[in-house]
């Protein structure tokens, strides 16, 4: 990720720091659309940075487009060309994040705090090719090392980045928490803040689980399945690139000082916790092709079809039917479903048989936690209290640190309940 | 301006295009803020540059920001930090001709004409460091050069560029059409056209003088003598420079497809026209210090405090009053007449005496024309019609090229009137 030369500027500007009589650190904050939504917003969003710094640290801050603005860009894009190109895409929605990181130095230089801006380019986010959806390949932090150096508090677009043909790329969904994570790696912060309109990870959604409970301190690979199975408090790619790079942050919320969630490697007592959180996702589908001729190469060619039509399956039960041919059953996002349909029957001609039918009424439910790796159980207990709620479980998956099942959409909100209970996760 | 290597580029260039058949050239077109003003707007434009591409030209293209995008993006500044730094004022108003470039590429696409867009940065535009109203460097066009050899369009940022710290810059008023000449010159173009919402340049006002006529050839000197005077066509500064590099360019309305007004050094019937256009400005006052101590230094220390208070000063005159003490008269632009005001009596306590007055009802009528340098005659022309108008003279400046006289602001269209009549100047 970072040059020697990079890791040793980087010690240098901590060391600066810790010169202090406090206990100085170098702290990474990202502030998100909803964060910097307006002006009075980002004037809060000042004066949050402005007590920070009053502790003696060090800030580099990412910010986002003001909520609404990326998607006011996209209809203007669509209204005049409705497959806009990637590359101008890109230079198109960089602009919402420049617009931002240039508002919030001006509100911190309103207030007395010397700050300056940096687009992705500048801040040296150097990125791959691929337009909308860039991987970030390597960070330059020496201007930024130089300009916190400087007593400076560091302003960078999230989101963006710099291809090696000087073109303007973006990061895709959730860029803006990768580029925040990705500077904590390169400038070695001590701490990294992602700021939202959450304050924190719940054990359930807080909004059906009464009595749901915000988590304290979170592995990696918990958050990981959390966020892939619909927690959204963060995208994936952004937990997997601290796990890799090992960067200890921290989810909380910009409207409340509410600690939140921390995210890291090893959390004291995991030993102890079995079921750390239970994840739903309601926008499922169910896709049952039944009567599938008995061949090796069956699955795989429906899932290659599936695939070239960009439809990402997820869940996948496959047993040998009494009527003698296979029933392979999937889930889908609920959207893929009408696609999948369409998709299918020629693939089956081919084969020499099956029918489709999909189920969009579909949600579903996860338990996880590290913890349950070495204990036995877990899924039986899952599966008797959903039993005694009277709810029926249409598949099961299961991983190292999870437990999945598909359940019927209108019995979902039940059924995490019942999980959140059986294992004793609410207050 | 530009290095060996890039006029051969821009040759090689030219050269590939001049192998067709018909009678190709290199063209740089600016689209101002109202041209783009919105998606429809930036459609046309799509249109119009179909249009010249059809010819089997190539094309330059150079946009301003949609119009009332940087109006918008000053009121949010102003309201997060009523004095905004200049470097994030640059990083704030760049994103408004990013946003137009990005989709009048997508506009082009979408009619099947291939375009990139190009931010000044990427463009090559290299500024000095004067934030708000940098200046042009040097412009390196290799790789405008080499898309426009593999057949795009180009699309550029107006007003905009980077200066040697990576900084983005901005350009100050008048900007965009500053960009536009300085890439023709740059690129060796052919030809460098202005649209805007004017259709060219007049002999006078034509919402005044009903017989007002579009003038087809221009030279530099004529049209920065009638742009300086309220013509307000183009700032003097992107007619300067396309004077001193021998820029080519024409004025003409993106609205309808009227030719426009060409300025150039020569134009062929130079020695027959004496007078080219009446220009009228009529935000003007005229300030009056009587009785002024009649020391060789007073003036200077007058205008010094002027310029200090950032007052421009324009005409002046001066006499010895049959009092004794001097009178001296100048104007200055009328908002910054109760400004002088304000300032002046400090100034004349030092000096010893004097009084001020101001008045702001004033016009500044000028006739412009390279001709009158040979020809006699022309301000006896002036007067002589003004007087049988009844219109009188508060003040007289003149120039190898124009004409200026002063007048109630209620005679002034009388007056540019009488004048555009006098010197034949209608249809």
């Amino acid at each position: 990720m970072t040059h020697g030369v990079h890791s040793r500027l980087a010690k240098q500007c901590l060391g600066t720091a810790l010169n202090g009589a406090r206990n100085m650190a170098l702290i990474v904050q990202k502030y998100g659309g909803t964060s910097v939504g307006d002006v009075d917003r980002i004037k809060n969003v000042a004066k949050r940075i402005q007590k920070t710094r009053e502790e003696g640290h060090s800030l580099v801050i990412v910010v986002s487009a003001r909520s609404g603005v990326t998607n006011e860009l996209i209809a203007r894009a669509k209204a005049i060309n409705d497959r806009p190109d990637t590359r101008e895409m890109d230079m198109l929605l960089a602009i919402g994040e420049q617009e931002t990181i240039a508002l919030t130095a001006m509100a911190l230089h309103a207030i007395g705090i010397p700050a300056v801006s940096y687009t992705g380019a500048q801040a040296g986010i150097s990125t791959d090719r691929v337009f909308t959806k860039a991987k970030i390949q390597q960070i330059n932090p020496k201007p930024i090392l130089a300009d916190l150096k400087a007593g400076k508090v560091v302003i960078v677009a999230g989101f963006q980045g710099i291809n090696d043909e000087g073109q303007i790329t973006t990061l895709g969904r959730g860029g803006s928490d990768l580029t925040a994570i990705a500077l904590a790696a390169a400038c070695k912060a001590d701490k990294c803040e992602i700021y939202t309109d959450v304050d924190g990870v719940y054990t359930a959604d807080p909004r059906i689980v009464k009595n749901a409970k915000k988590i304290e301190e979170i592995s990696y690979d918990e958050m990981l399945e959390l966020a892939s199975l619909g927690s959204k408090v963060m995208q994936s790619r952004s937990v997997e690139f601290a796990k890799k790079y090992g960067v200890v942050f921290e989810v909380r919320s910009s409207f409340n000082h509410n600690p939140g969630t921390i995210v890291k490697e090893e959390v004291a007592y995991m030993e102890k916790v079995v079921v750390r959180g239970v994840a739903l996702d309601k926008d499922q589908a169910k896709v049952v092709i039944s009567n599938l001729p008995d061949k090796p190469s069956s699955a795989a060619t429906i899932f290659k079809a599936l695939a070239d039509a960009s439809i990402n399956v997820d869940m996948i039960v496959q047993n040998v039917a009494h009527t003698g041919g296979v029933d392979l059953t999937f889930t889908v996002q609920r959207d893929d479903a009408a696609n999948a349909v369409k998709v299918l029957p020629d693939v089956l001609k081919k084969l020499g048989g099956g029918e489709v039918k999909a189920f969009d009424n579909i949600a579903k439910l996860s338990v996880v936690g590290v913890g349950m790796r070495t204990h036995a159980g877990v899924a039986a207990t899952l599966f008797t209290a959903l039993g005694e709620a009277g709810i029926n479980i249409q598949l099961i998956g299961t991983s190292e640190i999870k437990i999945t099942v598909a359940v019927d959409r209108s019995r979902a909100d039940q059924a995490q309940q019942a999980a959140h209970d059986v294992f004793g996760l609410g207050n």
